[in-house]
């Protein structure tokens, strides 16, 4: 039964289309989601998101990665809250910039500063630049296919972009050392810093971890040849590892992209640094008449804090865990074949044989029919807010899904 | 008296140096400011700062424009709180987004469309973006000397900028119809688009509002060659004109970017075109992991209303020409030489003889020691919750600091 027929979703999304190029722009746009699913939400709590029509799901998506501790959590909305009777966008931050960046910079181990900014690409973009003034040079490896924001250098699309907007990227294979060494070879002496994601998360595939020979290896490139080692860590960042998630593999990085997770959906981004960079950092102006917003600040000292005291990457690996095997069982019990892949608290969820993704659209429709909702193609996202009883929900959801695609 | 030793803002000053480059990064950083001005504040309310050492100021920056209503607004809190609520960053905007794209398609005459982002650089590149997209042109023009956001493209510093990166740039003098037409002619049938700020206001000389014959030259350089008019009203918008800056002349823009004011300090930008760059921009990738979020929505749309319910360019026409009026009786007074220029509701007061804003440090030195925050200079914002008695504040203090100077 289609129920978005005459649906207060298909109202707003109608009125939407007249005045927004495309009814949405980037990532959120529901049209390229399977059938069924909603556009505009009325409400988030802990780990549910209600949408316009009053159908309540387990969210697997969190804003695709910001929330971290659940929808409104109470720490970081009581945080937010008092600052915001204090005052947010004044003439300069307020304290909690200094308790948030020492915060940071205690946290992480190769931090020796921090800055901020609202957007993953303004950490990303932030990150590449400081590395081209730290070192001089201009040339900058990325992985194929790896997403690192929506501006011309990075984005996915290339519609008004330019060649020169690229001209000084030079691509690797992710996992791949010879391609790296390629990379660096076609650099030069011009070699200012190798990007890589946390671990391979490309849309519609099969995520892969860094190997310890790879991670290994950018690393003794970057000491050796004197670029910097970028780590962009906006999408997993405070999920794996609360010192960045390259502290897993025992592999510190020049330079880190965070953002989504850091406020729990208060927008922020942040770059940190060693301290060979603090000059460079310096030199490069970067700023946004938001960034010195105290309320976004003041919602993540108190997210980070909560993450620190419930140990956020361990409850996050338990609960993705137990959605892992209860999905391999319920898939096995229904003869469907699935991959599950990345980290478990961050997991990707295909089939087998599905080069379009139409049996992950099925399966998806279905579960979000009996009220979870996943993604087809995209990593998921875990949240601290969610509990053993909410992931069995996301399983007897999922289990329908399987029905539907072992048909 | 220097109070500034011992002080809480010193203290704050001092941790920050170790965890962030340069102490602050961009535009908010009060190293370059007069002595004594605070970094840290406390507290914002109407149009008043303290600081965090206990001293109040009327507030003439209004945190370099964002804030058009007064510090913690009622009706953009109340808006914020009531979806605060309900949830912010969710899987998908909430039913706002479609009432403030509503309203902003209502409200700016050039305007079918709209997209949202977080920055005003988000804004003014996303133009740039879509202009190219649009017109499968590359070339850009844009004035010398004027800022139009913090990234390598347009960034005031060259640090970390690769000559690449400005390839496609060329420059015109503001006002300067002869410059318009040498560009033109560089650019050959490359020609994407001409960006414009709504009058030219570069850091430390005076500003100038733009001719009735440069703003028609330029729309009809536009109309004859296919490219896209860019109006980059981030700091004006809605502050001369609630249909943007150049309605006041009768020259619609056909893409337009806006932020700063348009939430009262909540973090939004919009980028507003025509209906022929609607394809272009839904081509274009554009998209930010808090750009749905729901909460700065609900402040713009509150801050919207409540601006035009009031007639916000009115009141601070009014408010500037009492300030504009004051300010030149006071140094008339004190014999003392200064140039006003710009909008009234938008400030630039300069010195005579003053090429190192020497007079202009000194001068707003003692107006703050009395209780007004200035700006030596760049450009000054008033708001509507500044009232007659609060401008009077400010020109005692002002007085005080003229006569320092007359000294």
């Amino acid at each position: 039964m289609d129920t978005r027929v005459n649906s207060a979703d298909t109202a707003l999304r109608e009125r939407a289309r007249r005045v927004i190029p495309g009814g949405l722009w980037g990532h959120m746009n529901a049209d390229r989601l399977p059938e069924g699913y909603p556009q505009y939400f009325a409400r988030g709590e802990g780990c549910r998101l209600t949408d316009v029509d009053g159908r309540s799901f387990v969210d697997l998506m969190c804003a695709w990665g910001p929330i971290i501790l659940g929808h409104c959590h109470p720490v970081a909305e009581a945080a937010a809250r008092e600052q915001t009777a204090r005052g947010d966008c004044m003439n300069g931050p307020g304290p909690v910039l200094v308790d948030l960046a020492e915060t940071l910079v205690a946290m992480i181990p190769h931090a020796a500063w921090c800055q901020f900014g609202k957007n993953g690409t303004d950490a990303t973009t932030g990150c590449v630049t400081i590395a081209r003034a730290g070192t001089g040079r201009r040339k900058v490896l990325v992985a194929r296919g790896a997403y690192h924001g929506a501006v011309p250098w990075c984005s996915p699309s290339v519609a008004g972009v330019t060649a020169e907007d690229r001209a000084h990227l030079l691509h690797f294979n992710y996992n791949d050392v010879d391609s790296i060494d390629a990379a660096v070879e076609a650099a030069g002496g011009d070699l200012a810093a190798i990007v890589v994601s946390a671990f391979r998360h490309d849309m519609g595939v099969a995520q892969e971890m860094p190997s310890l020979a790879f991670a290994w290896h950018v690393r003794s490139v970057c000491d050796s040849t004197g670029a910097a080692l970028i780590l962009d860590d906006v999408r997993a960042g405070f999920r794996l590892h609360l010192g960045g998630s390259w502290e897993t593999l025992g592999v510190r990085p020049d330079l880190s992209a965070f953002s989504k997770a850091i406020g729990n959906g208060y927008a922020l981004a942040a770059v940190t640094g060693r301290e060979w960079l603090r000059d460079a950092a310096t030199q490069v102006f970067s700023t946004g008449s938001f960034w010195c917003g105290a309320v976004a600040m003041a919602a993540a000292v108190a997210t980070l804090g909560e993450l620190r005291r419930v140990d956020a990457p361990a409850v996050l690996l338990g609960l993705g865990e137990r959605l892992r095997e209860g999905l391999a069982e319920r898939a096995a019990f229904r003869r469907v074949r699935i991959s599950q892949s990345g980290p478990a608290a961050m997991p990707t969820v295909l089939f087998e044989d599905d080069p379009e993704w139409k049996k992950g659209y099925a399966f998806c429709a279905e579960a979000l029919r009996h009220g979870a909702y996943l993604h087809p193609k995209h990593n998921m996202f875990l949240s601290c807010a969610h509990t053993e009883a909410d992931i069995d929900v996301v399983l007897e959801a999922a289990d329908r899904g399987f029905q539907v695609v072992g048909r």
